[in-house]
């Protein structure tokens, strides 16, 4: 992945409508394109946003180089004036999205793309390919921190993840939904999630016995123990070694925040087993790390079962997020500007009603309850709407329109902030742990029904009266 | 992703254990790693062994620089010994693996690593992402074209996948796999995987009707038209603008090969149509892709139907082995040097019964039927057993060891070959056409019933009676 351009990581239909759109004139038209998803991975209630920083920075560098020009040459499918177009290719449009960390509910456009047609459309993929991948892995993470329900989680899975880019920037969205480290040193190097890690059974199978691999240890890193119980017998061998270890070795120095790790068998019994054993021993302090593939729906399950666990180590079920593996966003055309400079919105009918866009240059309002601080609906309105905090303000159900609500009293804010214009980066995006708290915070703003596993409640996200009006306008159009 | 040392793409903890080994002399030790798997993924009946040529990439750059190494020292953790030995770090050992493309079974190994005990260890965390994501999507890749019987499958999912390398050598192992192509364009750079894409909806958004966006996509790319019905309603609007503009562009130039594609709605149902339609329409030739959320059960399920596909484009649900989204490639300790240099089998023993390890520094044979040419068992020995072709050969199941059969009149094969020796490349690795072509010869060879998707036959993979007792005895010793 080395020296990598990745301008050409780009589908490649994207060249192919490019160079037509050049020969028809689209190219200086300006059009606007939604990054948005359908529904919710794992039927939960809500996403969280993550991969902005990857997108900004691919879009700077965005750039073909004579090599690449000189392969879609070897294609004999472009025009030589489309090939010198892209040698001075650069990103000149506006881009608005919702910051890192911020929860997100479907139909809601993550990024809106106004931009001369072949430059948005050249984006497409990378575009969908950041945002779909952190998303995903950020709002996964984020179940299984709740699931820990405050007991610290640890991103273990670069072994497992899909690819080298997987790992990495996969730890970085994992650190946004919760996760207190990583153990992909690379990650920590690129983006300073913190890495840490202790053994592998390796380790303790180098030695001539598992009690003389764990005082070693212990002599190496009297402040990191964190001992593997199970190559051997967990509760035969390697609670009496790591004891004994830790009465010799660490004790006598005061050291006491020493911990295990459990990584096969009944995890909930032999947590019951080992919290005993090390409590008849004294060592109260001693932490127990379970780890063997844990998701949210295990770790409630041990939980539940009276686990005496105090971390949790989660691989491949977290940075693959196994259960529901793909985030399925788009990006869609939803307005293209005339010759005179007007917006005119457009639609994709299609066969399956879901995937019906909701058309026009949009902003997207989040309405917080002023007293609870609790977000209360979200309304996409036409671009040049406004809501004020002043008065009443009804909202309704698009898709069951006498279903509506009069918020008062209310705080909004507009989600989509500006990321770039006419090319030029026009944000100054927050660090990695600002981005981690941000999360954090936002979604304390959710009501729990929001948030629960099973059937969470849909939170609203409304059209304004204008917007749901002009689609129903497209729709009748296309219908004739 | 760019100028990124992926020697940091490490476990934290193999850095931590690699510090011990040196202040304990251990370096110098050699020790044996194997990497293998413990279940096929989605109850399949084998794998296929993918990912090898970029461990040997990996190898050959893996290097600590001056940044990495001030990492290390930034975490206060390691000795400046240590951190002096990573400056000239460089892989002296054996790698014998087995060549991307076959078909492989639950405990094969598909690497052996033979090396002092840091380089067998810091490589741990690469050798496994890479293997096992590409051997993921290999095998994701070939049950969705064994399920399309015969026709293409195109691999279109790069905006759905995991990261940068999820998609780029995601599209890599898939063409390995089996599929025709991808719509990734950095992976036609990188390897050669040939790309290719027509139109998305905003293409024909972005005209003033749909049949005109049909006639300028003929006009433009006249010998790869392949128009998309379903922006506005397939039967009503795309089926006739498309037969419009193939009669009034193509037809006249002699030109019939070109396609549309379907890509929402009732895909079995629409598909009939759209063949009926372009059947009265004389335009026989018309091929028929179809997108939309496939995988090998949806595409099974549409060709029960009859529905009428000759071409399958499939997205997030290969890219990302969405049913089934981690390879569980595990990589353990099997054997150590003594000081006198005799090989010592270590075992894992584990709570789990199926997480102990097969000991040892161990051979793979694999068994073949003279007449028939197809694969009977494999068997797992130790180093310095062979096995001739001249006289029966009696084989057991580890698990029940009544079970045995005697092969008679075969062809006996070893499995994994030399790709480095003390620290050399000794391979000449084929290109991904050679591997592709490998791949499908090699599968042919097994028998339909390992094959089939549902309850498929357990492929027989022992071991000999001499690794057998090594492994009873480990067991017994550990037991007591």
């Amino acid at each position: 992945m080395k020296n990598i351009n990745l301008s050409m990581l780009c589908d490649f239909y994207e060249f192919t409508m490019s160079n037509g759109y050049l020969k028809n004139g689209f190219y200086k038209k300006n059009v606007y394109f939604d990054m948005f998803f359908r529904s919710v991975p794992d039927n939960g209630g809500f996403a969280i946003a993550a991969g902005l920083q990857q997108v900004i920075e691919y879009i700077q560098n965005l750039h073909f180089d004579s090599k690449d020009i000189e392969f879609l040459r070897s294609k004999k499918l472009f025009d030589e004036k489309f090939l010198e177009y892209l040698k001075s290719f650069r990103f000149t449009g506006d881009i608005y999205a919702i910051p890192e960390g911020t929860p997100v509910f479907p139909n809601e456009p993550l990024m809106t793309v106004k931009a001369p047609a072949i430059e948005a459309q050249i984006i497409e993929t990378f575009v969908l390919l950041a945002l779909n991948h952190q998303s995903l892995i950020a709002t996964k993470a984020h179940r299984i921190v709740r699931a820990a329900g405050g007991r610290a989680v640890l991103e273990f899975g670069s072994r497992r993840a899909q690819g080298v880019d997987g790992a990495v920037t996969g730890a970085r969205a994992a650190y946004i939904g919760g996760c207190a480290g990583t153990a992909c040193t690379l990650s920590d190097v690129m983006y300073a999630v913190p890495a840490s890690g202790t053994m592998a059974h390796s380790w303790i199978q180098m030695f001539d016995s598992e009690y003389e691999a764990f005082r070693t240890y212990c002599e190496l890193y009297p402040n990191n123990a964190t001992l593997l119980l199970d190559t051997y017998n967990t509760l035969k061998s390697g609670v009496p070694n790591a004891i004994k270890a830790f009465n010799e070795v660490l004790l006598p120095k005061g050291i006491r925040n020493f911990a295990v790790r459990l990584d096969s068998g009944d995890i909930a019994y032999l947590s019951k087993e080992t919290r005993r054993m090390f409590d008849e021993a004294g060592l109260h302090d001693c932490k127990i790390v379970a780890s063997n593939s844990l998701d949210e729906y295990l770790i409630a399950d041990l939980l539940m079962q009276g686990a005496k666990i105090d971390i949790f180590g989660v691989g491949e079920r977290l940075i693959t997020a196994k259960s529901d593996a793909a985030f399925g966003g788009v990006y869609k055309l939803v307005a293209v500007e005339d010759n005179c400079g007007n917006i005119v919105p457009k639609i994709k009918v299609s066969d399956n009603i879901s995937k019906i866009t909701n058309p026009h240059f949009k902003k997207l309002y989040r309405f917080f309850d002023r007293k609870s601080g609790k977000a209360l609906a979200d309304e996409l309105c036409v671009y040049d709407e406004t809501v004020g905090e002043n008065s009443p303000h009804t909202i309704f159900d698009p898709d069951a329109v006498w279903k509506t609500k009069t918020l008062t009293d209310f705080i909004v804010k507009e989600l989509q902030v500006p990321i770039f214009r006419n090319g030029v980066s026009v944000y100054a995006p927050p660090n990695l742990e600002q981005i981690k708290a941000y999360c954090a915070q936002q979604i304390n703003l959710l009501w729990d029904e929001v948030k629960r596993f099973e059937n969470p409640h849909t939170y609203y996200v409304d059209l304004s009266k204008n917007l749901w009006d002009i689609k129903q306008q497209l729709l009748r159009e296309n219908q004739r």
